[in-house]
């Protein structure tokens, strides 16, 4: 298995705080040690920083540890091998072009080996040999067979929630999804939330001993949430996700949510909610 | 304007050294201060590491350049923007999949605003706004119209050398280009390369005091090419390409030459040794 860690954020927000917690997982309080990943959005393109090392003891973990880049969606991964070797190509979060636009997948979870094969391919191909890549590339399919680039959000996300809820029975299958413009938080069994706005209090992290006063970091009209596998901090009230919730965020707000308890087979309870 | 560097060695080689001399490039020697990239494969995948800040100057660039990273193939790019914004979206080199494989592209030079934009597109689409990445995505098309995932590379590098000689028509088109298996180098205008083997000797950096002894850091069945816009050494015999001339590099040596100095559109001159 692995963790996650997202960001969604009104303005370029600085993920350091989160990453430095996520980072103490991969190797050292934890043992996903097999890669890590990071993606920064920044404009319409990416700032990526992959590694196969264990995260706890990578220069390349450090540097984004120690150096404040500024982005309004962040995925991150710190992977514990289950399908697919450890290497670069295994190591999440994965990236494709479709639209014109960076689409960003990383996985949390593990999908029956003989079904997940069985997943349709279009124009992206898997590299690695994961299950969660090839997920993702059958994902873009379903959105590039079923929308347009014109096609208004809800009809994208409609589609990936469908697909969400094909991969929850297929196994265990948190991810998080983003093309820059929004965000996607997928729960099977585990993921975590929090969105921090004014007024701004202090948090500390649960890894390491880290502690931030989010008052003299943020303005009044910040708007910052992060996902997690697990809650990154010890002093601060995280929403845990339902089995098979979906959650659009965008500029740190959640702007959709998908809920079903019930098969994903019965087309009767793709149930929507937009508040 | 833009400066290139890209490697091709039979042993995963680090490539600080080289990497060294480029990035005083960028803003400290000369004037490409307006974003950076570079591509490192390793096995399938590839680490990237991209910034749009200038590469003198970046934090980054400071660890690629203290950091090892092996590879057998490697393509960077320092930019000076003329079709573009300074963003991340417009920083080279671009990638793309195509056919389970990881695609590498950058561009030194300029293409004819009105010609360039009409280089059909199919799956690949750009991000950003540039030319090269405009070209990038078009010959992908080519390739992945003319040829398949089966097709010989020969077939592959006779598509890639068509389409370079329909860049170079429409302007300046010094590029390099990798699936991680092979470099192709094309040369409109500017563009060197070195290749360093037994018995190695010493070469001195040409835009920063810094020196290495080959021999003291290789064993003598490594062979590692270098290409660069400019050379980067001050001792050590670069060769110059010529016009149109590309260049198919795997593990180091040079696999493939294509030669054209007629024009592009006459098919009897599309000219190949391979030696």
């Amino acid at each position: 298995m692995c963790q996650l860690m997202g960001m969604s954020a009104n303005v370029p927000t600085d993920a350091i705080f989160s990453f430095t917690g996520l980072v103490q997982r991969g190797g050292g309080t934890d043992i996903h040690q097999d890669g890590w990943g990071i993606v920064f959005y920044r404009g319409k393109g990416i700032q990526t920083f992959k590694d196969p090392e264990p995260s706890v003891a990578s220069d390349i973990a450090s540097l984004v540890s120690s150096h404040p880049i500024r982005s309004e969606t962040v995925i991150s991964h710190i992977r514990q091998a289950n399908v697919g070797g450890i290497g670069l190509e295994n190591t999440h979060p994965f990236c494709r072009e479709l639209w014109g636009r960076n689409w960003t997948f990383a996985h949390n979870g593990q999908l029956d080996a003989e079904r997940f094969v069985t997943l349709p391919l279009g124009q992206h191909r898997p590299i690695g040999t994961t299950d969660s890549e090839h997920a993702f590339c059958w994902l873009l399919k379903c959105i590039a067979d079923q929308c347009s680039a014109d096609s208004k959000d809800e009809i994208v996300w409609d589609v990936i929630h469908h697909c969400a809820k094909t991969l929850h029975v297929m196994g265990v299958s948190n991810f998080l999804l983003s093309d820059g413009r929004f965000l996607v938080a997928h729960c099977s069994n585990r993921l975590n939330h929090i969105t921090r706005r004014a007024p701004f209090g202090k948090a500390t992290l649960k890894d390491v001993e880290m502690r931030v006063d989010f008052g003299t970091e943020t303005t009044p009209k910040d708007i910052v949430t992060v996902i997690a596998t697990e809650p990154l901090t010890t002093d601060e009230e995280w929403q845990a996700m339902d089995a098979q919730e979906l959650l659009v965020f965008s500029k740190g707000e959640i702007i959709s949510r998908y809920h079903t308890a019930s098969t994903p087979e019965s087309p009767t309870n793709h149930g929507k909610v937009i508040f």
